[in-house]
């Protein structure tokens, strides 16, 4: 995170425009990492990104209708088609899933094969995130059910769009800025379907236990707040009340029970595991060592590990360094992991924060642990809050598909073009943490990771601090302080020369060829617009 | 609670309407419960009490601003001074207040205090309940500093109030009907100082830890999501991250650390101790056997009981009922005790559901236990959610200083006309659970408390169903299915049979005289007009 305004840095950025030839101009605005962004969007009007503390809202939160649910009354139904109905879910309206269960949801495909078969058409699908799990939402974007997407695209469906667009254009958020969107009625969800793997008939419910427990449900939270109808979807129906309440009745329409809501063992997806590479493996390393030169990792030490196999390395190493010099830290704020449960089981860190729960240890420990604590993905990232979690962290440590000369990151697409990932919580933890930490390889196979510009910018250089790769640390010049602190203890190298490194190797990438068609905005959390992806020419 | 309409019900009420004598006509309107009730006060428009379940809201939520509080701000001050300038607050706003401190609150007198010395005037007080340890507010109501309340008042300011009315009337409302109207904007807060026994800087608190501890927080819910600003007042400042959080940072503007936020040993107000009076005991025995008669208690049998010393000992008439019987209830709803924390603990219900803690028994245990769960006042009782707590439950036990032939029953007046208490949970209670029963002596000293009719209307008879006294058990005669149920097994008398008891007893008591000036409004909880209170001649 840097504190500075971004005025005055887009000189830096003034070659980035080079894929807009064809825009016409007035419609397009230069924001603060360079790119030409438009100015409306599908009937949407943008403010350019602006520096990542340049926006202070306005407006007010969205007040979704007030109930009345008196005491003769049941909200158990017997069927998903049932609880479409009763709630009123018509074309044009938007409905909502979290994606706890991520590879393993069924819930998902549940509900949009129910209105595609009542024959309701033109639905807006506002998931907090879709996996290839959801594959098959493609054909029901074929057909018409589908005509508009506001988020995360993991794989298939991200491709499906690269290589097609669609209607509309997809809407990128991170988890803050989604949060932040759904509380201020940026993105009005009509209907939340919220997958529980316990809850009572009156619509208590958590994510904590049962068969097909998931752990934290932080995302559902913002969607259970704000809808205008709630429905939650559960496979184990216990006496009123069940607690844990995550999400309270006072929150919830109606109730359906199914035969089961996913595969837990989905949630556990390749990204969860530890990375046995050794080059990796020494990237975590260095990661620690740079953290402890600058003197940053002491009591109090508080943290964001974002998933991925480098990251996983961090934490374990971290761990490691903390025990052996008697730190202890303050929190970890997750996506949550084993490796973060056996650091507050040996009182390595005081508390954990969990948004999302990224592997069965880690479910396990929050339906048992009290110093364990679930936190909505309001309080872990919406920066239009009274403050957020991210604000509080001294370090994360995030991977990146692109870097480039400028500190920028992209999460989002691929050096093909192909949007293959969501931004998950990067642009919030880049912005609130002392320091963000992107730990990357130089080459993935025979592409280098380091840019000249990346592909998207899914976070803005502002908010990035370190780059940490297998061949060299590169540090924002912004950073100055850091710099300073870790002279003669770690070498630093410049940005470029780790570029140069890469392309002595395999050479100058191809470049992919767009289209003009914007298929996917994505947003900066604060709802400014940061940049936005195109159509893959085949 | 009945659910049939109130519909039909006004004949029994015609007798009702002479304390309005000299009202202009066009402005006042007959309701349910057959009071006269004016339809404009204020400035505020009312619709009339038509039965419990009679109206559906057309409304929304309240929606409090956006916020942004970027990274490097800090939100801890020095003082209560100093947040109040932060927030802006001035004159002609509106202040509210939890009273989980009850009659050990100092956060009250300090704050207000601290405005009338800013010199800031003409200001709302909108606390959930004030107690005789706030009586120095009537100087700051004499002094133009608070020139009108939205809140319960006990004790001193009731009658001070009663006495000499205050340029507004004072807005009376149950628990579930503040969080209502606080939830609806009805009760707009401008600013919510919430006392916290544990809080971090950055607002995360609990009133379960430290050494002013209170237990659940309840009513800081409503108020927290609500006010346009919030101001966490501690004398218990922890490592970030605070938990078990009950209000989250994310709607805290600022903390303020002070000396002592109160006395923990004034929660446990005289009414929070068991009954020591043979016809008392006697009552609440009589209590139980009228359920266990009626066949109401058996597994996943659930309750409410009040305070007071009566509904203390029918809680523990049931717990030694239930456990001879093998009998599991689902839930307690309270106002919590000790009482209450037995049950739990050797397993004769399995959940508490806590809204506020009685007494430091309570307090403990919601502190350590995750069966004994803090839920707020909206989902305790607001009726304009998808569905709160009191409809849930089976049987409530509540007190009352007078009960009518009809059925309606008043906690807020004396038989003198004085305002001496808030209307607590008992409407919210009568209205949701199956049975409402009122435990009440036939006698207090040599005023009777079964009347014509009652001073006040504070609970419509359409919600009041048995009458237990410890000179006989009475009916509401609309409640058929309970008098077949305990036929032959209970004796059941005629209400005016105990009202003729008592007056041949004591004789008819002295009615009290009123002027025309109403001093308060008694809403029903979901905010139409119940009653009103009307001023007290000397």
């Amino acid at each position: 995170m840097l504190l500075e305004s971004a005025c005055g840095n887009t000189a830096r950025y003034a070659y980035t425009s080079n894929t807009l030839i064809n825009a016409t101009l007035f419609s397009f605005m230069l924001n603060a990492v360079g790119r030409e962004v438009p100015e409306e969007i599908a009937g949407r009007k943008y403010k350019p990104y602006n520096g990542p503390f340049s926006f202070k809202p306005t407006g007010r939160r969205y007040a979704p209708p007030l109930k009345a649910v008196f005491p003769d009354e049941s909200k158990l139904l017997p069927s998903i088609k049932d609880a479409i109905k009763k709630v009123g879910l018509e074309e044009g309206m938007t409905i909502s899933f979290h994606h706890h269960l991520r590879n393993g949801d069924y819930v998902v495909n549940m509900v949009v094969d129910t209105i595609a078969k009542m024959g309701i058409k033109n639905i807006k699908l506002a998931p907090t995130a879709l996996f290839p799990v959801h594959e098959k939402l493609i054909e029901h974007i074929k057909n018409g059910v589908i005509t508009s997407i506001e988020g995360s695209l993991n794989g298939p469906l991200g491709e499906y769009v690269s290589r097609h667009g669609m209607k509309e254009p997809v809407v990128l958020r991170s988890h803050g800025g989604r949060a932040r969107a759904v509380r201020s009625g940026e993105l009005h969800i009509d209907v939340a379907f919220i997958a529980a793997s316990m809850a009572d008939e009156y619509g208590n419910c958590n994510g904590m236990l049962g068969k097909s427990a998931f752990g934290a449900m932080g995302f559902a939270y913002a969607d259970a707040f704000h809808a205008d109808n709630v429905i939650v979807i559960t496979d184990n129906l216990q006496p009123y009340p069940v607690t844990p309440i995550s999400i309270p009745q006072i929150y919830v329409d109606y109730v359906v029970e199914v035969d089961e809501i996913g595969d837990p063992a989905g949630i556990q997806t390749g990204t969860m595991r530890i990375t046995k590479s050794p080059a990796r493996l020494n990237i975590a390393k260095n990661v620690v060592k740079f953290l402890a030169s600058a003197g940053i990792i002491k009591d109090g030490f508080s943290f964001q590990a974002g998933a991925g196999g480098t990251s996983l390395a961090v934490t374990k190493f971290l761990h490691d360094y903390m025990k052996e010099n008697g730190i202890v830290g303050d929190f970890v704020m997750g996506g949550i992991t084993g490796y973060v449960v056996d650091m507050l089981h040996d009182g390595t860190i005081r508390k954990i924060l969990d948004g999302q729960s990224f592997d069965l240890k880690a479910v396990e420990s929050i339906a048992k642990d009290p110093d364990h604590v679930e936190v909505s993905h309001i309080m872990f990232g919406d920066p239009h809050t009274c403050g957020c979690v991210v604000n509080r962290q001294h370090a994360c440590f995030l991977g990146a598909t692109e870097v480039d000369l400028n500190f920028n990151v992209n999460v989002n697409t691929h050096s093909d073009g192909l949007l293959l990932h969501g931004i998950g919580g990067h642009q919030d933890a880049a912005a609130g943490s002392d320091i963000t930490v992107i730990t990357i390889p130089l080459l993935r196979g025979r592409v280098p990771v380091i840019r000249k510009e990346v592909t998207t910018v899914s976070t803005p250089s502002h908010t990035v601090d370190v780059i940490v790769t297998d061949r060299g640390i590169a540090v924002n010049p912004e950073r100055e302080d850091l710099i300073e602190a870790v002279k003669g203890k770690m070498e630093i190298v410049d940005i470029e020369e780790l570029y140069k490194k890469a392309i002595n190797l395999v050479g100058e990438p191809k470049e992919p060829k767009f289209s003009d068609e914007i298929v996917a905005v994505v947003e900066y959390r604060d709802g400014t617009i940061l940049d936005v992806v195109r159509k893959v020419k085949e």
